[in-house]
């Protein structure tokens, strides 16, 4: 098994659902705890509409207050060109570009068609490239719609073939939004889109809704992938996507990964530990299970 | 992928460790609904120490009050010779002794160390197959063990050695009684029983204690199991290993197992509806995650 990183986005996808909006110093809170831990690369905020996602509206705030720290990436995520411009003028060392592989579900969770976001990303990715900036692009609800029911493999790599066609990204990630998907799903996916772009990074995105995620992210590990997201306590969800739940959860990818050999260089204690303090700032329960079993061995 | 039979463990293993204790009749009517959803393998009791497992103590009850159906096999568990006097007088369809892989939790779950659990296996299962049973031996703990830390592979397949020699049984499972493994043990445990027996077929039973099991149930398939353990609504434990949770739950592997399009005949909706039932009786939480987050595509 090869090795992979673990991208926290704990602060961004594990926030903007949640009923609670924290404030910004305990956005950074647990940035730095995450960095503590060994993470180092953050999906610290988002740069949307704030009428629409309260719980990112400070994400000026936000990056003002994180520590700035040798090796360790911070993430912005960008619907639009409006969101590049407050990304750019924050300082984030990479905008993550969402586009959705569904008409509908695009449209609700950012206003365009399909078509419309690509030549969305196109624009927000020249730019953030003149900018100097790592820019990856998310394709959402990429193993199943929560409108449109099944997504056929092909629709999705057809879109990783008109993205990379239109403005190469530094990273494709591929996502589970809603947590429906399967490893046989990953396997397609992941050998699709190496063979479209074999030269660009593939990362994955899933969410835990129905038991799935942490099979789908040990499937793509055997299949290329180079990185991971996951996000601390398992908190997460899609404010746009009915019922989409937790992400993975850091502490225990982490586990499954330390104990398959892969090193990842995270402290699972110290994420459990985050998990819990972040769970009462919260009041909302972790969803991750390490936490509660326990380390392996004791 | 190939077919998997799931079989029903929540009778069996989703009770014994939970405070409540359900009538029989509660019991039965678990079985029944288990068969209308389409399961056909069901392990339905244990014939274990009454004052140990209290749960457990009225097996004779349920398997009087189970319907007996064309092509439903019941299996009862045994740890002794007592245990299999029980099963035979009661009529099960199976017998599945436990034998564990190290000798401390061996001895605090059933008194016996490993060198006393195989010769226990040959005397249990020459007995058993006289009588014209089927006869499985799970052996557990084989991924992990609670007292004893660490358990190597060879030590496993050293014990599938011995009681294949023994008493060849009719079906092999390996157990993480406790839910500490990964799948790259999984591929290497089936594949080292598979070469030390390769026409005996092997089942595996997991928990997801630690968020690994769903991944290491899929693991499984690929790597020749013909058989995977489930509880309906994703209870279980084990009285005699600390923070044991949940077995993967019926309803969630079946999820995954539809979704990579592996037929198993048991539909989801009502196990689910089952889950919530059984959780109301016991008063303790669904683990499964499928009633929540409902089916897809819907």
């Amino acid at each position: 098994m090869a090795e992979v990183e673990v991208i926290e986005v704990g602060p961004r996808d594990g926030l903007q659902n949640e009923a609670a909006i924290l404030p910004a110093a305990d956005k950074v809170r647990l940035i730095e705890r995450s960095i503590a831990a060994g993470l180092r690369r953050i999906e610290a905020v988002s740069f949307v509409n704030p009428k629409r996602v309260p719980q990112m509206a400070d994400a000026e705030a936000v990056m003002e207050g994180v520590p700035r720290v040798d090796g360790v990436s911070y993430a912005g995520l960008v619907l639009n060109p409006r969101g590049l411009d407050r990304a750019l003028a924050t300082g984030v060392d990479e905008v993550n570009v969402v586009v959705v592989s569904t008409d509908e579900f695009s449209r609700r969770n950012q206003g365009c068609t399909v078509d419309e976001g690509v030549a969305n990303w196109a624009a927000i990715a020249a730019r953030a490239h003149e900018a100097g900036l790592f820019v990856s692009v998310t394709l959402a609800a990429s193993f199943g719609c929560p409108f449109e029911g099944e997504v056929p493999a092909d629709k999705v790599l057809d879109l990783v073939r008109r993205i990379t066609e239109s403005e190469p990204p530094d990273e494709i990630a591929i996502a589970d939004t809603i947590g429906v998907g399967v490893p046989a799903q990953v396997r397609t996916l992941l050998e699709g889109a190496g063979e479209i772009a074999p030269d660009i990074p593939l990362r994955c995105h899933f969410h835990n809704t129905r038991n799935t995620g942490y099979a789908n992210a040990l499937t793509a590990l055997d299949h290329g992938v180079s990185a991971l997201d996951a996000s601390t306590g398992g908190f997460g969800g899609c404010p746009f996507a009915p019922a989409a739940t937790g992400n993975i959860a850091t502490e225990d990818l982490v586990y499954a990964l330390d104990r398959s050999g892969v090193p990842t260089g995270v402290e699972i204690a110290q994420v459990t530990e985050t998990a819990a303090w972040l769970s009462d700032r919260l009041d909302s329960p972790v969803q991750a299970l390490l936490g509660r079993a326990g380390p392996f061995p004791t």
